[in-house]
Order: structure tokens, then sequence, then C-alpha cells
């Protein structure tokens, strides 16, 4: 079956070149391609929502990682939810509504690996891609499973009001912790505190992050869940508590820096306090997303978890424009490009 | 009962003043006081031998740690054996040997509190401060609680011809596992393959470490035993297999560096590889001790465990220079200070 028009255009967007420090436009190539349709056992997905994240600058790096990096002229990797348009694939009809690793163009083809379905009526499409998709999944095993977050802990977590902060915090709430959020703004703490339900934040453009840790957590952290490294993470390592736990989710601080990223040079906090400091990566957790998408999905439901939103309309072709937002910290919640 | 002669005389060492850097003589103090008889429930030890650890230069800086900082003008703080020679307590007898935390002075008086009789007859009194004393305790815990060491993986050691990392080194081999050692020296790394039973050695003096590590260890290291920081602790961060465990044990390199110590640029490798690094204190595992201790000395019998001591044989002010070998890199095994 299909609903694809003859002559329909597939606006994609490339990685042109590496950048060094903030990837600016020369990173990026706009190309178009004839939409053809689909071979046997697979479908076409029209794109509808592109989801934007940190990760995406390690991404554009020639290093060994937990991914290979997109090569020069591939299509940039992302996370994306659309519709089927065109199928093939006995499991997957027109009008089903998917999220995917379709990458930043408007029409992607599948065989259906890493391919959900999701339900538009329960929840919109950037919230399968916010607190229902990955990003909700690594708040969740993060803080859990690496975290090891018990009853009463206080919970220390930075880029507090982005996509995954935020969520990281209102789990902690949920599960009887005292929530301390790292944020860059007045408005933004103010968002944490009381539209979120933080116990307290602290606006590290404006105050001495390890006093206001010390101020907002007097008896020590118990959880750090790092999302930006550098000074902010230094500054944790000097307040936790004997056994404490140091998520290791993300660096944003680092990521468009020169040269070799800052260590935290209070590591050995983690011997005096018999504290161990963790990485992870959500794809791990693949076979227990369902336990945790519905866990979340009843949580949203009765209003005690909140899926915040940034979603901005545009063009795929203001896919870069649209990932600067991230680094500039100019975005709360969940960043999600909307094709108009 | 009393094997005091009148008018015996205490030669002890005490902290003058905090360095900044390498701890020189103006650091110490010798002072001399007349021994007295015990008080009820009391002893006094007649000290022979003195543990040297590169933790003592920690415990000079005026900050907080996992134990307080020694005082100005108190008798630094140090392990040692030594007999009973004067006895008001019931389960301690002039004659018998014992370890414990008696300071840099010729004579302790003590309640009992942390002392352990020992039998020199099983083993030399060095032994004691050395494999079955808290140099070995540190090994066993950090490489199978903390490291939790599997057999057939792969476990590199920095400061490998040390007290403790000859030791983890050692443990590992019984264990099944692939030991890969980093220390200074041609001798050194001789010593460890040669002698203990190392799988390979990399001598940071004269080789490139993380190229020395991708040589000895291609498939990459399981468990990273850190005894020194700085750049090894670094170069070790980029070969961790997925699953990694880093044990922070110490971070000699760092303790005498001017300035804030150096935090790993790479400890993002953590994230990549799904590893954790992670800090203990050794007294913390107090309650197994006798389980350590009781495994290991039936290692040392069998000739599978060797215990490298390296006895300087000196009067107790001799202590400060001694204590300078450590951080020379001139000691091989563990460093004690014999009292002639």
């Amino acid at each position: 079956m299909s609903d694809l028009a003859a002559g329909t255009v597939n606006h994609q967007v490339r990685l042109a070149a590496r950048p060094s420090g903030l990837p600016g436009p020369e990173v990026w190539e706009h190309t178009e391609e004839p939409v053809g349709e689909p071979g046997e056992g697979r479908f076409v997905v029209r794109v509808t929502h592109i989801s934007l994240d940190p990760a995406m600058r390690g991404w554009m790096n020639d290093v060994r990682s937990y991914v290979p990096p997109v090569g020069i002229g591939e299509v940039f990797r992302a996370l994306a939810g659309g519709e089927v348009v065109a199928s093939r694939h006995p499991d997957f009809a027109v009008g089903d509504h998917v999220t995917g690793q379709f990458g930043a163009q408007e029409y992607a083809e599948s065989d259906g690996s890493g391919v959900q379905k999701v339900d538009v009526g329960a929840a919109p499409m950037a919230t399968h891609l916010a607190v229902l998709g990955m990003t909700g999944m690594t708040a969740y095993f993060g803080l859990f499973d690496v975290g090891a977050m018990a009853e009463g802990e206080t919970v220390l977590v930075s880029g507090a009001a982005g996509a995954v902060g935020s969520v990281v915090g209102q789990l902690a709430r949920i599960k009887g912790g005292r929530v301390v959020g790292i944020a860059g703004g007045a408005e933004k703490c103010r968002f944490l505190v009381e539209e979120l339900g933080f116990d307290a934040a602290i606006d590290y453009k404006a105050e001495d992050v390890r006093k206001g840790i010390r101020a907002a957590a007097p008896d020590g952290v118990d959880v750090y869940f790092d999302n930006v490294g550098g000074e902010i993470l230094d500054a944790a390592l000097t307040r936790l508590r004997r056994g404490a736990r140091v998520v290791l989710c993300g660096a944003i601080s680092q990521y468009n820096a020169g040269g070799r990223p800052v260590g935290p040079a209070n590591y050995m906090s983690l011997l005096v306090n018999r504290a161990r400091m963790e990485g992870y990566v959500v794809f791990d957790y693949a076979d227990r997303y369902g336990e945790a998408a519905a866990e979340m999905a009843g949580w949203l439901r009765d209003g005690r978890l909140r899926s915040q939103e940034d979603v901005v309309s545009g063009a795929v072709t203001d896919f870069g424009d649209t990932l600067l937002r991230l680094f500039r910290g100019d975005n709360t919640g969940k960043l999600v490009l909307q094709i108009a």
C-alpha cells in the first residue's frame, strides 16, 4: 500500500565536515533525493519530528565511541518520529505512527529494525521522543540502575532543565528522594522548583556551585547525575556522601571545547568517600525499555511526571541551527524539530 | 609485669609543620620522653618495625579525609610492630609480638585497641606489616571486592613494584588473571616478570605507557588498580574493556605536586565502556581481615605468594628520610624501618 505521491522529494541533512568547536553551517550539506516505493519487507516513513540530543556532537567526531561516528556525506543520525506512508512490510501499515533512527531527513525507508509503533492518541509524538523515548529511558536506567537510588536519598542533577535532567529530577522525587537541580538562569531554576517540584535549584550562571550545593544539600549528595562535566562535576565531587554514586550520562560543557577535555581534579573524593563514578549507554537496557515505559506512562497519566518538550517548528534544513540551541543552553526540556 | 629498665628514653618523631611538596627535614621534630610503667588495663610496646606508606603524605595536609590529619606537634601516625615490654592488660603479656598504630616512636603505650598479636615464628615481623598486614588487606579487598576481579580477566596495576601493587599482581595471577604491571625502571620491571610472575611489565620511565598497555593487553583491561593517578591513570582509561573497573587505591604521583591535582581527562571512557571508577578505604573491611589473612598466609606457605619487603635499618629519627624513598620511587615492595 502506498500514499506516496509520484515525484515526492526527500530533503536531507548530511554531515559535510567534522567541526572543531561549535558545529556551524559549514558542517552541513542539504541534499534532495526522490522518494521511491519501498522494496519487499520494507516501508517508507514520512518524518514529522526529529529528536535533537547532546550526544549528536560526539557522533561528529572521528573517534571510537559506543557508536561509530557519522561518516562524511551520510545523512545525519537522529531518532525521529513519523507516519508510515508506504509499506511492503507485514507488521507496518500505512498510517502507523512510529519512532526509530530515521535520520535528519523528511522520508526514511526502513526494514523495521529498531522501530517502535507508538500511540499518538495516548501521548503526542514529541512525548514519545521525550519521556516515553530514549530520553526517558536514559533518565530511568541511569538513576535507578547505575545510580541505584534509594528512597530518602539526596539526588543532585546537572543540566537539570534539559531533556534528561528534568526527567531524572522528577523520577527521584517520585521515588521519595530529595532533589537538587543545577541549571543556567533564574527562569530555568524557577521552573524546576515551581513546576517540576525540585526541592532546590542552583543557578550556575549566578552562583558559586559548590556553595550552592552545600546550602541545598548540607548533608551531602548520595547520587550525582552528571550531564555536563567540567567545573560542575568537580564541584559536585566535593560534596559526596559516603558510598555516593556519580552517574556519567554526558559532558555537554566539554563537547565543543577545544583541546583535551578537563578531567575532574577532585576525583580522589571517590576514595575518601568510598564512592564510585560509573558510565553507561542506554542501549544496553533495550530489553527492559518496555518495563520502564509502562511505569513512566502510568506516572504521566496520574500527573506525577511531566514531559517537558521544547518543540521548534521548521524545515528539516533548520536542523543544524536548532541543534545549536542545546549548546547555548537555550532549551528547557526535550528539544524536538517538528517538520512544518 | 615489666621488662622496662628505669630511665628508658622514648625517641619520637613529631610533625612540626605542614609541607608543601616533598616533606623535607623542616617537617619533623625529634623529641625524647621518659617511658613510664603502663596504667591499669594498658601495656607498653617497644617498637621494632615501622611501616612507611604513601598515605602518610595525605595525613600531613590539613584537609578532611578518611582519617583526620596528624596535628602539629603530635607523634606521627604509623602502623608498627614490636614487643610488649610491660603490661597491666589481661590479654597482652610481656614478650608478645604485636602490630598496631604505635606511631613513629620507640615505645608506645596502648589499651589494646586495634592491636593484633602476631606469630613471628610463622613469618617475620616485616611480613606482618606487609602481605599479612594492611598492605595485603589493601591489595586483597581492592582487587577482589572493589575490582570484582574474575578468573581469566586482564588486570593492570600501577605502582606495581610497590608494597600494594606487588601483592595485587600476584593475587591476580593466583586467581587466574593475566597481569600487566607498570613500574619505574628496567630492574623493577624485570623483577615483576621474572620474580613475581607478572605476564608483562611497562617501564613508565622509558616507554610510552599508552602504547605499552596496548602491546601488553591488546584486548584491553578489565581491572585497572591505580596507585599513582596522573598521566598513567589517563593512559589506562583509554584501554578499558567494556564493563571495566578502575580501583582507586592511591595517587602517589599527585601527593607532592603543587596546586590542584590533575584530573583524569579521559574519564568519559567510563561512559563509552560502561565502566566504573571506585574508591575505598581498607578499614571498612576490618571485620573480614581474618578471612583474607588466613587465605594469604596459605598462599605464602605454599610459595604462590611472595612478600617483598624493603627493610631499612636505622634509628627512629631516620623516619623522615626513609619516607622520601617512597616518593622517589626508590623502594621495591613494602618499605619498613627496622629500629636498630
